[in-house]
């Protein structure tokens, strides 16, 4: 039977995987690594650092594939998109690396940024995958240091105050309105910086881009005064890496003085 | 100058721990325990294990101190909460760890069950000791594969689903009501199985109790039906073991069907 690992492999910092990680990685015949394109070289590339620094060269292979996310225009990739949705061309793409790539016996395994559970669709596509019956395959999951820890992390603060929720969204749902019923909200995938509708609250804003790597960029302070600044430091950064991930943390100040 | 290192340790699977945790294990001179009492005496070992597992005997030393939490009606531990509140009284016990137990030069840390991030108060207990001024000292945080992350993993799902929003609340807030907003909720520090109101509803539950270590307990499944299950092991494992740790997430089912 064939396995498949999907492993955390932490927020940037290659000193965030963990020992089951490391574990993972030396029991894994084959690495699917999919390249989203050219401007995510980088992350490809450390994905490879990662490899080489904790495994025996010559006793694994990696099988790099194009990911249909930014193959909307081009062709060439040896594993390109068949028609259909989104993510029934990723299932294409898996199950014909997993059928191809992978022997009987062997183990594969998915890389994954982060921690598999947070905004990743890789266990979506393999239980698609599963679903279908044209390979089968057992998985199970590493979980990693996703980018929320890391960021508050190096923000030296909790993601929710004492007794209360947070809420872990996306910058289109943050667009739509502040979360109901939480004061403590993390933002991903947010493209368009929805944090600033918020300008004028007395909300607190802990930003990170780059979180754990030599590139790293923090900033943190009332939002009034930090979204100006996060604004231009990430247009900056942006324009001169081509790529940018970043994460937040919006804490809304006690109304009442009370904690 | 101190230094602390407020260091994540996992969810309890020892091979959780980060290739840094492990760096800032060795990093540091003076490891604080803080004991919560005799039912969790296993939680100290497990810790205890851990520095033997990575570190040379006789390079650090471990200091161990009674969790004011625990401490309500006996004397007798050498660190003793002083009058006043709860976090005021375990800001006096670090403030004395730290100003008695570590040199000037000396590097000393905290290991923390989880992620530091999540309701886990040694951060804002730290800030209280720094405002003091007493004892001065740097610190940093090591993130940690947090009890949240390792139930998803080992219940291989994803924490939300594709664009929608996640909440990370306590089992008293889901007492009060299903959280508004989010249809997908993890419930930490539920001593009273909270879950119980919704098994009326149409929503999943994925259960597990100590996550990652031998004794792990997993339940999923509809409400209606997983929560007698869990309700029975969970009594017996309390039972057995003196104290549980457990965590859960709620996954409302579509109404119209979608995803």
């Amino acid at each position: 039977m064939r396995k498949i690992h999907v492993i955390g492999i932490g927020a940037g910092d290659p000193d965030q995987l963990t020992l089951q990680a490391v574990k993972a990685l030396r029991s894994t015949d084959v690495f699917f690594i999919l390249d989203k394109g050219e401007v995510k070289a980088d992350l490809t590339e450390l994905r490879r650092d990662m490899l080489e620094a904790h495994l025996t060269a010559g006793t694994y292979r990696v099988v790099q594939a194009r990911d249909p996310e930014r193959d909307r225009s081009a062709g060439g990739a040896s594993y390109s998109p068949a028609v259909g949705d989104w993510r029934s061309a990723r299932a294409d793409i898996y199950e014909r690396l997993i059928a191809e790539e992978l022997g009987e016996d062997q183990t594969g395994a998915f890389l994954v940024w982060g921690d598999p559970s947070l905004y990743d669709s890789t266990l979506a596509i393999l239980e698609e995958v599963l679903e279908r019956g044209a390979v089968a395959f057992e998985y199970d999951v590493v979980p990693g240091i996703s980018s929320v820890s890391a960021l508050v992390a190096r923000h030296r603060t909790g993601l929710n105050r004492v007794a209360r929720p947070v809420q872990i969204t996306t910058g289109r749902r943050l667009a739509e309105g502040f979360p109901e019923g939480v004061d403590d909200v993390v933002v991903m995938l947010d493209a368009h910086q929805a944090f600033q509708r918020y300008a004028d609250e007395d909300v607190d804003i802990y930003w990170g881009a780059y979180i754990g790597t030599p590139d790293e960029i923090l900033v943190s302070g009332p939002i009034a005064e930090a979204a100006p600044r996060i604004e231009r430091l990430r247009a900056e950064a942006r324009e001169r890496k081509g790529w940018i991930m970043d994460t937040y943390l919006l804490r809304r100040r006690p109304r009442d003085g009370n904690d």
